[in-house]
């Protein structure tokens, strides 16, 4: 995936690497020299022949335009991969014994969650950004006062630390889940064309474990070509970490209103400028956020409506499914990457803080916000 | 709620009930009752005043069409029902003390999740007949052999065990989520006006720690009045069951086709007939799944997308998450109550299966179908 | 349908009412007399049947709740209606007469017609008086400035009326679609069993367009059962109207921060309390309407996403139409019922306006704006 | 954009070369160009500056993958192009002339009109080959008698035209909505700042209707920077279209299932293989259709959603808009690429439909299948 300049919430290049064309081939051959020295190490293959089969995989040249074009008029990307593996072989009898057992979803299906893995990687190494300025913070502004609003409207006092705190156990919360879904969702696609692992002389389970090894998954007891629960939960996972992102960004860039100023992203150079008012300081960081919590929910709504698959592979249904989870990635991380510098470098005024207090006329008790930054701060230490 | 005729899959009239005015009432004035306890352990009201109060709670003759038209022209229940409330006691300082320290929503919240709180018994125990038919089908029906269809064409044999044993898989996974997410979502609310606990000279957490365990519901540490995360993640949860339920309701509908009819909804009495088509044998209670499963991504997305709700207590979000929660739980366990009797019924039609598989002259090995029902059938035992 | 206490945005009785079910029986019989009298028209039955047949129609005593209950067992309203009629009669010769021809979904489409019909004259009404209050308003505020606010940010002045004509363009904007799609998709539905108007020796045509006449419908050439994309314009339409309304609302909502208070809602007696806060004056109205706004979405969502149904009549996704068309029109009236007097009563702070803009020192040049409201006012005169 | 091997139903190069980054930038630079030359027209810049204007606009060097950075960090492209384009004038004077009362929003919308008209006009080849397609086979079809299906039960006799003649008709009545709301929904955006086209002498009106024309546009009355009714309407045209396709490859993929086998996908050399079952003849066109209906919904509901933007502009929501559109464009064309062989070479097996019927035991009574075809081909001739 390439950063479309229409996209401004696009994501991070890291991001699109890892599901990127490049990355996608490079998993599915991996995907295939795993298959092979699994089925060697069951007496299917014998050494030389998946090393042979293996050191293919490794050296074949990629051309991913050329192959894009060749998935989209097969239907599937294993079609043409396959056959051009065979072709480099230069073997016919060998050439066979390729992908053996093994179907396009298979293969599809364990690019994918390879791809998660990496993505929920690199969306971790934010979250724990995002965590720690947002303990820092809330233990910084623990006790300063301002209005608290409900309904946008001045209700009574709070303190900044428990609007943080709050942000911060969103957060905490959606981690959570995230983490659970992974474990559950993160695992090898085998099983052949009905996913009764056929043709493999009842060594399927073994070459599934030994390929899950391999490529570092966990192995399901039973194939899930049509049973697509564990994407869907990851899927909505993502949408709640957006969601519980952008309620940041949504208070942020409400503090942010030029009537009350009372938080201000961080200035960064050629940010947030507008081509038309050189005044204007836009919430830029919160902007992004923002975008990508209005495109989450249609998108985990799109793999939640896929799950009544048909039959052992469903049609029209499953393929939606990569393409949308690779968006939820893409902008999980842009949000991620887009609001972990506002929350560092947030500039709070609590002066302004303290005097939009007072004339709020709302009384100045603000209750056990004090105790329960110190309490979820103490808890989660 | 009432059962709506259009609403073909509007749900049992036990979950009807459980999200019903008069439900939403009685837990409301529960709320109340165990505010003014908590508060009495706590010094804050006496042990008469308290008990006062609760009987009070106890006796308030409820109209709920009235109470919903005030509702409605307040912006919430609290405000009608804490005044009929208070009116009902006759003593002005009295009536001061009732919903001390505490705000709108918190009642709303608590209801929702006391309400949440037995949806999701009466939802478990059709997810466990669910289970219990699935498993006991999947058994018998281990070693059959049948057609595995893929991308709706004729693909390779699979035995019928193994396609049940991955509806029930599936079923069990959703479950394992649903179980999480009640855990995670299912909390008292009580913060008052803006989440902290104010005017309760510091003793807030000991009366939401006695609150919570009077209504049996567990105890947050922080209010979580604009932090929705916990019901976002129920509600995906409840939808990925649904999705879970329709995976078995589209392959049902699919095998009874006339041409295939491999599987049959029972004949149920007065049920899945046509009016004009006397032969006909409609897979109603498919139906009834499949129409839920239409709805419920829909619903998830709604809840999702009102995540960044704003600063303390969101506007209009946080409103819409209600209805669409209890919708969510009504379609929820009328596809179940509509599904567990088709699985316990279902009639198979295993020569069918065989005939239709030599037939689509696609082989007979079924692989490890076997030996992967076994697997899972003891995995799980 | 009842409103329920939870159903804050809920919707007016009066569209409560329209698709109650009540009216969903009313009309129900009345589609049967129709078909009996057209087809007395036609020489398959004599007047005398029809007649017989129009007078169990009007006289059947009606039990809605038995009727909802039987119709979720029979898996559409249509089959114990007619039997009920038939019994009614207490003629087997004539029982055999009633709904000759014709199809559960007929019925089932043709009432959701004539109800959508209905309500869409009561929003139609409640769209005139908002316009007139939006025209009126811009024309009062034509030339007042004030701060024009960009990604939320002061950015440069406008006048209020401006503000107030963009409002305005959205709702005609929206009226004129929705007026367009109304007419697309309110046709008669008759086509039997599968759409051919069977066993009506070819008077198949006259009977649909003399039906269609006396229900005050338009008659589709064809058949409509499976091909859904009028009802989908039509639920889009409706969700645009609500996104039209919601613009405003959000507006009015951020105009009535504390902060800013340039503008706010008209105090209601009882409305938009706090049972916490007893200074609180919350914008309950714009919360209405925003909160519809963040459940149509997923409403018109889910009737495009039932567009392929299968064959000549779907299993599920049509199913699911009838309800979720159902609460966007409630959703739509009670925004609409919401909104306009907080329009029409709105409160509106020129000085406060004027001082905002000075204090946000972005310049006093409102451009075009007086001249843009005249233009489209006059245009729209 | 780019075509990633993931996204089979990626669209045509054709449409993602429209919405690609280069077509961005040119219409951008045409924006700016228009801008300067009308602006020339009346007055505001010479005629000499504005043809300099011009012609950097023309000859200014594009790095599509740097500016698609420098947009991502600025948060909107404009403020990038504007500055290289300055840059290379080499006058400063110039280049403060350079963009002169416009804002990013105003470039971006512009450009977002300018690709969908283009690929409307992309979009309406397909579907004009695609109803000749229909139309066609309607015509043939007209005639041939088989089994109509409905909850996915055989239920009574239809002809096989008749089913085509409703494909027809759902694609005719979703032409001309889509038509409808490019009328309505693709015109310029002039307004600047914050709408009120200031700083124009009072030519903004004039300026606008100038671009437009240059352009090729209609040219509003009145900007459109948070008025975004006429994109949700085009999106949700787009959306029903794509429904309307996947209507008909849901219908031919049911009939192609191989216990029905009446119609079946024209064979393509290397499409719809398997890479596990050589017998496999997947439906590979109808796939991709029914993959694109899987994600049009979510896509039409996050545009809805967006409707109520903050003020003058919107944060977030509107920035959301355009990478979703292009989506809905990018799925729409794909689709219908994917359709329209699909229909032209379907392959008909008129003696399997006679004998399933016969087997179905359901009748022979066609009912007025044939002159229901033959009237709508006569009123669309």
């Amino acid at each position: 995936m390439s950063r479309a300049i229409r996209d401004l919430s696009g994501g991070s290049a890291e991001m699109l690497e890892i599901f990127g064309d490049a990355a996608m081939v490079k998993h599915a051959l991996a995907f295939e020299a795993a298959l092979a020295e699994a089925q060697a190490a069951e007496g299917i293959l014998t050494a030389d022949e998946a090393a042979r089969i293996a050191i293919a995989c490794a050296q074949l040249p990629l051309d991913t335009e050329t192959l894009a074009a060749e998935a989209a008029h097969a239907g599937t990307l294993a079609i043409p991969l396959v056959l051009h593996l065979r072709r480099s072989l230069g073997d016919e009898a060998l050439a066979d014994k390729i992908h053996l057992g093994a179907t396009s979803q298979d293969v599809a299906d364990t690019v994918l969650v390879l791809q998660a893995k990496m993505g929920l990687s690199s969306i971790g190494r934010e979250l724990e950004r995002l965590k720690t300025a947002l303990a820092l913070l809330a233990e910084r502004m623990a006790a300063v006062p301002m209005t608290g609003r409900t309904l946008l409207q001045d209700a009574s006092p709070i303190t900044f630390g428990l609007k943080v705190t709050q942000w911060l156990t969103g957060i905490d919360e959606s981690v959570v889940r995230l983490s659970r879904e992974s474990q559950q969702g993160l695992m090898l696609q085998f099983g052949g064309a009905v996913g009764t692992r056929a043709g493999l002389n009842g060594k399927g389970a073994s070459i599934a474990a030994n390929m899950a090894k391999k490529l570092g998954l966990a192995s399901p007891i039973l194939p899930w070509h049509a049973r697509r629960g564990g994407i869907a939960g990851l899927a909505c996972a993502l949408a709640i970490v957006v969601g519980a992102s952008a309620k940041i960004a949504r208070d942020i860039s409400l503090l942010a209103q030029g009537e009350i100023a009372e938080a201000l992203e961080p200035r960064v150079q050629g940010r947030g400028g507008s081509s038309a008012m050189a005044h204007k300081r836009n919430p830029t960081g919160c902007q992004i956020v923002l975008s990508a919590a209005s495109r989450a929910p249609g998108l985990a709504a799109t793999i939640i409506a896929g799950l009544p698959q048909e039959q052992e592979r469903g049609l029209g249904g499953w393929q939606a499914e990569g393409p949308v989870l690779a968006d939820l990635f893409v902008l999980t991380h842009g949000a991620l990457v887009a609001l972990v510098p506002v929350v560092e470098g947030l500039e709070v005024d609590t002066v302004r803080m303290a005097a939009t207090l007072m004339a709020a006329n709302v009384g100045t008790d603000t209750g056990e916000s004090e105790y329960l930054v110190r309490a979820i701060l103490k808890a989660r230490s």
